[in-house]
């Protein structure tokens, strides 16, 4: 995937540039324009949080048509919790991008990541928009911009890209992401958690419905199924703009078959560089609950494992404390028995049909000493799997958390 | 309440002793037994977790007779996650107690804390319960090592009594309690969460219906709606016994209100020590939801805040960032509208109906640099209220759990 970007599929142009909103000096409003002949086929997936930012509310009016000719975010500064004036902020934002890509504001959607609770520097947004058209592109630089000006405590760039064939033609996939805290997505397309904010091109020729369907089931399966804080944001969106210009055609089991692939690759892709990313981790924890009764349970009964401080704790002091697990799965609220379960940390069976096994507690704890830990908690009741992505809970995170002053 | 202790009820003695199964050299067997003409009535709450150690297990069968005449209890070991042996063993333990009380086992109720997936240290316990027979009494000393033997990460006893009266008779209730981690109680009398333990006196006389259901009311405006971690535990018990011994009948609509008054101060305060115990906590911080459209609502709201570790960390750096608050409640999946919503921090009003209002973050901050921190979030959805109480999340917190080896 290596020398893919956002703008590889054909039809894209992107920038990034450096508003003075957020502290940091690096870029903080991105622009994503798609400059195909007509307008980009679009679905996006939303926050459910209750409390849902600005950009948010209009994002949902403008994906309802399916089509969108582009994206404006900035970062710095959530506009949440800023009542009618963040609502006419996010309009505003979209009407400078439309200015940009010769467009109706209606095809623009926007983003923000931030501080909640403070109305955006409109003096700046608008300055920083008009830039950011006068620096659109398409090559890895550019990509590279706006992935940079969406980021907020990332340390790090979080992008996957893809090609896939329908027929004889190619098909080019990508995405960029951010997301570091306040993560917990729990995004739906037809409503919509974290901020995490994730930006996807192809050029594939695609339908609105089937591509809405598609976001869902990706989405579910990738930033669905990654918590840092189990924090749903205000703000978190995923968007997909689909340009067409390749002119394969996703129509038919077999192209859609491919297409989800696709999306299901780059997506959890994305979701374990969250993880990996996640404030203060040292490492990813990759939680997969097996024959669990539904796909729902197996879900809870994983999230109820990634979201237990005791357990991300453990994991940080490389510490197999495997009574953290096993009491995670059984406070989900959904069936598990103990004497059915197995549990396998790192390869080694640590429990199994409600017993303790013996086992060389040293070599273990030095096999949690790794980049990425695997949990996996068989519990014997059904035929449904789920994996979670987290990471572990360290020092750092409570000095990045409780020193991030508004 | 100074002078009262958990023996100042009539009818029961107690006892303490270190036996070795802790490495702390504290007490860590317990043994309380109620010396009346006839046992005491009981009620019991226990985890509502999947997984539950033996002696919730056995617990549930011996209190369903609704008599007890006493509880035996160790620290330093949960006995959860340990099959057969495990359940033999925690019999073993009633067994002994009885051996003491000069009652059958089943008049016993068991408790365990402690570390998960190991068989208990049968000598050390056989030794110890023998021995903590031997000292039985019913001084303010034997009720401290009574309360001493029930501690793990505790950094000190919790304890709670008061004393009301019903016509002329004085009705003495009394409490002590254990936890600092793995606190995310959710415990039912019908079937039972953190390891929290609770042992409750009184000399009152009550029947065993009545008895169930003021323990569960209480349990739930108590026990219930404290959170450290909310990591329900395998072996969470709150137990009450009542030896009748006063004389002072509680039925009837006032006897029983007065009852349930004196049991909910008890609960709540015992409760209010283990917030404000919370492993690494540095403060307490009392979240109370009103006007939600039910209690359920408002306590999903009052919890979702609780559990954010981005508002536990904001706490510890007595940082006003209400953003984080406001958004968790917004997660909690019940119905929530910010616009209708207040925030207020310490007693400053930070956000009204949707919108930021400016405040003196200094002051503020400073403000939150207390003992206990007042969170209050009014929705105007409603009539019903709920609070909960949590401590801030520190590095103290990680050192605890990333190094508790097992």
């Amino acid at each position: 995937m290596s020398d893919l970007h956002l703008l590889s599929p054909k039809g894209f142009v992107a920038s990034g540039i450096y508003a003075g909103i957020k502290t940091r000096q690096t870029p903080d409003i991105g622009l994503l324009i798609c400059r195909a002949a007509t307008a980009a086929t679009a679905a996006a997936a939303f926050t459910t949080n209750k409390v849902f930012a600005a950009p948010v509310k209009i994002g949902r009016k403008h994906i309802a048509s399916g089509k969108l000719r582009g994206v404006v975010v900035n970062s710095g500064n959530a506009n949440a919790c800023t009542g009618k004036q963040g609502e006419k902020d996010a309009l505003r934002m979209c009407d400078l991008a439309a200015n940009v890509a010769r467009c109706k504001p209606t095809e623009i959607l926007p983003s923000s990541t931030g501080i909640i609770g403070h109305l955006l520097p409109m003096q700046k947004i608008e300055r920083g928009i008009a830039e950011a058209g006068l620096y659109l592109g398409d090559s890895a630089e550019h990509a590279h911009l706006f992935g940079d000006a969406i980021m907020t405590t990332d340390t790090r760039r979080k992008t996957a890209a893809t090609t896939f064939t329908i027929g004889k033609q190619t098909v080019t996939l990508a995405g960029v992401c951010k997301g570091a805290g306040m993560i917990g997505p729990r995004m739906a397309t037809a409503a919509p958690h974290a901020t995490l904010l994730a930006y996807l091109t192809t050029d594939a020729l695609i339908t609105a419905p089937v591509l809405k369907k598609l976001m869902q089931q990706a989405t579910d399966e990738s930033f669905n199924s990654v918590t840092i804080d189990d924090h749903t944001s205000t703000n978190d969106t995923a968007v997909l703009l689909a340009s067409g210009v390749s002119g394969a055609k996703i129509a038919g089991a077999k192209a859609i078959a491919s297409f989800a692939a696709a999306m299901k690759n780059v997506c959890q892709f994305l979701a374990y560089q969250i993880a990996a990313d996640g404030e203060g981790a040292t490492k990813v924890v990759t939680i997969t609950v097996r024959q669990a009764k539904t796909t729902k349970h197996a879900q809870a009964m994983a999230r109820a494992i990634a979201n237990s401080p005791l357990v991300k704790c453990a994991m940080n002091g490389n510490d197999p404390n495997w009574g953290r697990i096993v009491s995670a799965a059984g406070l989900a609220g959904v069936p598990f028995d103990p004497d059915k379960a197995t549990l396998t940390l790192q390869g080694t069976v640590v429990f199994k049909n409600g017993q303790p096994l013996p086992f060389d507690a040293v070599a273990v704890s030095d096999s949690l000493k790794a980049p990425e830990v695997k949990v996996d908690l068989t519990c014997r009741l059904g035929k449904s799997d789920a994996t979670v992505w987290t990471c572990d809970l360290s020092k750092d995170y409570v000095t990045i958390n409780a020193d991030y002053h508004t």
